[in-house]
């Protein structure tokens, strides 16, 4: 089987291509590719597939609006080769491949995904990188909430993204300290988040960059999360007074810009092509 | 440039070629390419190299006894790019490579590394699987001593394969309670072993058979190491009151055959190619 690895701020992926939806991937292939030792290893996994095909074989039971039977479907696989919804920074690596392999003919398209219709821009790209720009939907504030890592208190604010964030402004926090934090599973309040939050700790927006770390839900701590930094932006921004702006983030794997409007988010960022080559698994 | 990806026992690899040593790797890059997100990912990375060629080109200053100009070298690479001497694990992959890629054109050669002349012996090969059997060499009692993980202390034997080991068979261990310990920075006699010590935990040997855990001295836990199965054979057959014997070693990453004999040692295990391609890296 063919294959290509690729990363967005080092959330790195498997793309495989499966254009007729013709080649079912079991749970137990996905979780061999993926493994960091015996596969190729990845965080994820990306099944390039037609949307109309994949709903004629029956792996969607319908298309969301918005996305067109001839529109790239991204079939994401958690590394464990669980079915996920979407994953932000999956996708700018998903439309960098399409778009630098001529599987689509212009910058601005639409993404299928299980989260519904997700348009992008390829801002520019080679074969080995690009800059991509994802719409992300509301970030919804939900209320304030804590969590605690380490015997550490954060105060943040809960934001659904699709997924529970809480997302926690330091005051006075610097990057170095920032840096110095022990990122654990966190305690956090279970009636307020009661299927689990990603947390994210942030310096305070200064000269419209924010610092964060983030612990994902059932992951641990990880170089970036796509809605994680979205989450984040929006509470740096409600920290400044702010409803709606720009904010650049600067995670462990790298840097994105997030913009938050009324109604709406947009996340643009890097993608990486690394290796592209043959498997046996 | 070209790559593959293979593991033994699920200690990985990065495999490049340049069998006239014409393109040095800068450390910078190897660690690049064994990064598990940025790169491709791997426990270390193996350089197919002539013996002559890496010597000519000044990369070593001598060939070991053995090692002909026209051998294969195995320039073995760690994953933060430094040089290392040997991985017996690595070895199986390599001599893999080189006998499905048609580069030797018999079962049985040397392969040249920084720890001297490896003969090695492909059992059975395809172009994803081989069991190959490497000497190496005696593995050498240094006498008795302890070290404590989480607070539990382990008697065992000192080995010296070229690298320190302390091998301890625990009376009565079984699988279970083996797969249940704290496996975390050993605390160990800093005078018997002045620079660290490989630490592994073994059940007795029954039927013919071991199980253990290894913590590698700088690394951490890991699936699998290749000369610490030899000092747990080594000391498993002691505890039995044997010096030589064939022993299955298993390992969390797969099983390996281990045979102690007068003056020297044997491995004999899988390897397994999953992918090959090319890399912008």
């Amino acid at each position: 089987m063919k294959f290509a690895k690729g990363h967005g701020t080092e959330n790195d992926f498997i793309i495989v291509e499966d254009y007729a939806a013709e080649r079912p991937l079991a749970p137990e292939r996905v979780a061999l590719l993926c493994d960091r030792r015996a596969g190729i290893g990845a965080d994820g996994l990306l099944r390039v597939v037609r949307a109309g095909a994949l709903l004629q074989a029956g792996e969607v039971s319908a298309l969301a609006p918005g996305i067109a039977e001839d529109d790239w479907f991204m079939d994401y696989r958690n590394a464990d080769g669980s079915v996920a919804e979407m994953c932000g920074n999956g996708t700018r690596v998903f439309a960098h491949w399409l778009r630098s392999h001529g599987l689509v003919s212009s910058d601005a398209f639409t993404v299928g995904t299980r989260a519904g219709a997700k348009p992008v821009v390829v801002e520019s790209w080679d074969a080995n990188d690009a800059v991509v720009s994802v719409e992300m939907g509301e970030a919804k504030v939900t209320g304030v909430s804590t969590a605690s890592m380490a015997g550490e208190r954060f105060a943040g604010l809960g934001v659904d993204m699709g997924n529970p964030h809480l997302a926690a402004v330091v005051p006075g926090l610097t990057p170095r300290r920032l840096g110095e934090l022990s990122f654990v599973q966190p305690d956090y309040d279970a009636d307020f988040f009661p299927a689990g939050v990603n947390v994210e700790v942030l310096t305070p927006l200064e000269e419209g960059q924010v610092h964060m770390r983030v612990f994902e839900r059932g992951v641990g701590e990880t170089r970036s999360c796509g809605t994680g930094t979205v989450a984040a932006a929006r509470a740096a921004l409600a920290d400044g007074g702010f409803g709606t702006g720009s904010v650049t983030v600067n995670v462990p794997g790298g840097q994105v810009q997030v913009d938050i409007f009324d109604g709406g988010s947009r996340l643009t960022g890097p993608s990486k092509i690394v290796a592209e080559g043959q498997t046996s698994l």
